[in-house]
């Protein structure tokens, strides 16, 4: 059976399910606003266990998992959540091994989840023009071990980046429709690319600058999670929930042209 | 520049958007509702190319991505999604290297995402009670080169598992909560727990039999996706889509008890 | 063009859209978070004028539309929100003249929107047992001067109805199976009933009731309302919604019994 | 009893939920996919009754309802659905004995509803520039006994609209941007308008347009509707539903600007 050690990094969560992120120390206390916690009672016990504080509260102790991970990714700006990020994982087709391109950086939550599935024998490659963006990555990455997947590279990316034959590469600027020069010259052919943009407008702008790029096959989607109470005999949905952070789209470096100008055309006009 | 080679899988992509997972010959022809391509003229292309069949209508050639070979999994049965797929992988925090254990196999599109995300280096160890569904899903993983990484156990599950201090586990059967006594055994402390539920009905009962199994931290929702047509100057969702495939439920095996029976009063009369 | 009056209930919209509700009075201040309106200045102006607060900021004067009042109702309990009311009048084929049974009142908020389809010519019954709920959605209806084409019925409608050959009949009580044969006396055939329910478990237990009263062609549905931010060069979805209010439950009295039985096992089966 | 008469409108629905809108004749057959019902059979009957064809299966006869009638208006043009209908009512303040403006008619589904509405005493004033589109609606209004409530003009609305004062105005062309003067000269001081538009492009041309012409209090959003199996012990949403009809679109005329261009400019920056 496993147990937390010191230096360990740990989930604790009260009964009403708030959840603390935290590295175990070999002393000192933990504060939550159910009580406190002395980490010497944490080190040493198994990973699921029950423990109380001294109000006697009860926190469950756990291993953080990603999700856990993302969702106390320290923030200066808008990170892309969970039900998004599984999405893009799976549809940029990350593998243990494998080489990705981000751009940019922002806080890391996409760098963490890239890292994690990517693995020890692969790597991150980010590149954002801001410092202090890529500072409070690298910290946020440190703290959960990934930070050695990943090249941060402070860049304005419309210098262009250095590697070529990416397979999969994710865009998060407000415009990127001003760097798919830079974006086609890394992909392989047939290389996946995505993006994340809050408006509609700026769905549109991208879509209409894909194809002198060489890219196409787009696809744009939202993702929409709905939670739901989990009272057994009273079953119903959450009142409230997230109702947007952003559009997806994806598409993939074609060599040449697939769509004829007139299919196109035959699609708009069905609407 | 990367070319493909007869052996190789391919996805084959029409300009209207039709899609084909197929091996790649040395000799022979491909037949598409487009016409026909000769794997000759294939082979030995750049990934990203774009052909054209006898009746000169253009056809990418791409590396198939994760999602792609998840479309095509040929099935006897209801399979996962992607849009699912993508949230249960991350939920499950699967990682390069990990051993994951699923029950049951069924047409293997979930046992495929999770051999795809646990790498060379990790195992799937996968269950079910019927010969047909495993023969298909061993087909499936074999096509995409991953059936390697998958142990396959003729066995239902009722008879317990062989695996203990499993990280994470996902059980896909019609009543889980028959089966949580076996889940519970083999799951490590603060391991994590999944299924997939289509009626309500299920999650209730499922919900209800968590706790004396120490099951704790259910979570319940759905992941929708909703597409939207990639004409840039006419941006709006599709006319249709998929309203349900699925509740899915996640949770965390706990050494003792988290929530007091009042708290979860408490929440039953707030609704 | 027409005035605000004196007595005239009106709808004040500041620039950042916080809306009140409001009697104008002949005299007397109106105290926003913006500033102090005199209602002398108020009356007299044409519906639609933009007046200014003591601090200068601008409030449009407007005639209440039906989804203002609704919004105003004033509640000590869940009320229907507009976008459920919008499809139940048409649900419930709520015309101008008819007669509608509604049990119970609540707050009075659909009991409002029922008042306002059927005119002047037509005719609210709405039944409650708690005589503080009648009090409270007459004074609803009062406010907007729709309380005559009500009438209150003080009962637990297990006690029965008084009404037959009724066309539309609304119940919104916890647990409507348990007033099933009520609702059927006072339906006419081919009557139309809906209920609004919060639990997945309290539709099953509603649908499993049908049967045997009479009542059919029963359908379930959800009704979600998306609002976008409507700055045109940004538009996007809101950040957040409302993910639930209820479940909507219609269906008709039918003299005989429609679909066989085993007709209902075929469609269970195809799950 | 109320019964079925010859000449009378009726719905009649089959056990798997089949339905046809039929005018009752004195004499003859009605073919249905499930075998021929004969008129002298239906008339007389009461309604809600249950009859059967004569290979012996059953068939709901009903007075259809206002959604009925709106699911089965002949078309050629995309038609509003139930779940807009009942959205846009409510926001427009239908009621009955009031004047409503559309612009244009279509196949009448809207006008229909409308005409249902406002009932004997209010009046639909129906703009359309196409007499084809206007003969079928006006013969879809026939066919359920509306027809007297509304006035048809065969106009292009640019030419401008004879009402003014009008309280409540729906604007159903693809750039309603363009008919802002028109629609701003007819409408009453915080008279409402609404409009629908399937693109999000449509959306933001028009929210740029309306400040000028003294249009403002915008509102944008999409109605939902998610149906279920009402199967009570296997209760789940159906597989697919409507992803998208179009964005609905409200605001009121003001006399002024409500809205410094500042605060606009400020929620933008917001995003």
């Amino acid at each position: 059976m496993s147990t937390a050690k010191a230096g360990d990094l740990a989930l604790l969560v009260t009964a009403e399910r708030r959840e603390f992120l935290v590295k175990l120390q070999a002393a000192g206390d933990f504060q939550t606003h159910r009580g406190v916690l002395r980490f010497e009672d944490l080190v040493g016990q198994p990973w699921g266990s029950v423990l109380h504080t001294h109000l006697g509260h009860p926190v469950a102790l756990l291993r953080p998992s990603l999700r856990d991970i993302l969702l106390k990714t320290q923030r200066r700006s808008q990170i892309l959540f969970p039900k998004d990020i599984g999405y893009v994982l799976l549809r940029l087709s990350v593998r243990p091994g494998m080489t990705v391109v981000e751009a940019g950086t922002g806080s890391g939550a996409l760098t963490t989840a890239l890292a994690w599935a990517v693995g020890p024998e692969g790597r991150v490659i980010t590149y954002d023009r801001r410092q202090d963006m890529q500072a409070l990555a690298r910290k946020n990455l440190a703290r959960v071990g990934l930070e050695e997947r990943v090249t941060f590279k402070l860049r304005d990316i419309a210098e262009g980046l250095d590697e070529r034959e990416v397979e999969a590469l994710f865009i998060d600027v407000p415009r990127p429709e001003a760097y798919l020069a830079q974006v086609s010259e890394a992909l392989a052919g047939g290389g996946v690319f995505g993006t994340i943009l809050p408006t509609a407008n700026q769905v549109s702008a991208l879509l209409a600058a894909l194809e002198p790029h060489g890219l196409g096959l787009a696809e744009v989607c939202e993702v929409l999670l709905r939670f739901y109470k989990t009272v057994p005999e009273r079953l119903r949905p959450v009142d409230r929930m997230v109702a947007h952070t952003g559009y997806l789209v994806f598409g993939r470096k074609l060599l040449a042209n697939l769509a004829p100008a007139e299919a196109t055309q035959a699609e708009a006009e069905q609407d």
